[in-house]
């Protein structure tokens, strides 16, 4: 069992995961791998209706616990439907955010605490840790910018309200990077795309190789 | 803060909880009382949402620990839409169903753990456990029995395999009365219901009673 690689991928929106997963996936393959690339919530039905629960827009009295658990239900259940058979049958899974973002954005920049999401997302994921997470690391003033860009629509008021926001997203990334040493590499994902994705590249070909030798 | 009274009403379906909490609340608003009586997952539509995905039939896949995650989403948000400010206005609630029927229901009978199931439920609730809690005692062939009468059906299959994990859920009830008996107050619910009435009745009043003193 767990035979195969649980590879994750976090930071914020505008740090490049969408493309830079994408190129993994075929570079990947052309190395001989099988690759599962999915992002929560996931093809998964279940987690899917949970999804538009958080995302709801009448729901404006939503508490932040209430959300907590609902991203932590939705983590199960894409864990149990889809990343576990995935791995049990080899493959490396892909996945564009699991517990970290709850811990940093929930956790640290909603101020629930890191540890307290931590344990109902351990109740979620028990020992299913990735085995490598990379964490592409980019200041928050030039994602919002790349989103900008992308959507070419003027800053608004409510991305600026978000850059202290965002900024605390960033240092709860980066404190769980000094924490988890072993497990979150920290990707500067200001450089080039090509940049990033020979690094990540490298991290994940390094950790492959560190269980066949 | 917190100057009314939580109280909840814990037992299988046949216990009589429905008959029992309408009497409640005219038996204490004719004493004086206001009373606010609520199920979960109440008349919230955040709760209602998660509900329905909880029992949507399709969800044939949906593993326990979701369950019990979204379980607890849905406690938290009736607790902080609609319990919370009862209890602020000085209010006796009478909660049909909360965190012992999880610990019970999920905890015990599914096999999740007493404790694990426990965690995750402080986290949604904090420092809001009930004043007191009723536990209507009854067993589980009596409560199918109650049950079968009233909806006039014969006893099916799924019932009869239902049998043992409802005698589960009986020693999960009864684990947490004996470990909580301070708050926890077992009432006999295979007497009449005027009896279970004078007895609930009984207790809520003597625990009013032990504040004014």
């Amino acid at each position: 069992m767990k035979q195969g690689w649980f590879i994750t991928i976090e930071g914020p929106e505008g740090a490049g995961k969408t493309s830079i997963i994408q190129r993994l996936t075929q570079g990947l393959e052309e190395a001989g791998q099988t690759v599962t690339a999915t992002r929560e919530p996931g093809g998964i039905s279940i987690a899917e209706q949970i999804r538009e629960v958080i995302l709801n827009r009448e729901n404006v009295l939503m508490d932040g616990r209430t959300e907590a658990l609902l991203y932590a239900a939705a983590r199960r259940q894409h864990l149990v439907e889809k990343i576990m058979p995935a791995l049990e049958e080899g493959r490396i899974v892909l996945c564009d955010r699991f517990i970290d973002s709850s811990l940093a954005y929930q956790g640290y920049a909603r101020g629930l605490g890191m540890e307290a999401v931590y344990d109902i997302n351990r109740f979620a994921i028990g020992d299913f840790m990735p085995h490598l997470t990379l964490l592409f690391d980019v200041r928050p003033e030039v994602g919002l910018e790349r989103i900008k860009a992308h959507r070419e629509q003027e800053v608004n008021r409510l991305d600026l309200e978000a850059l202290s926001f965002h900024q605390k997203v960033r240092e709860g990334y980066l404190q769980l990077a000094s924490q988890f040493p072993e497990r979150i590499a920290v990707i500067d994902a200001e450089a080039s795309i090509e940049s990033v994705y020979q690094e990540s590249l490298k991290f994940i070909l390094a950790k492959i190789k560190s269980r066949q030798e």
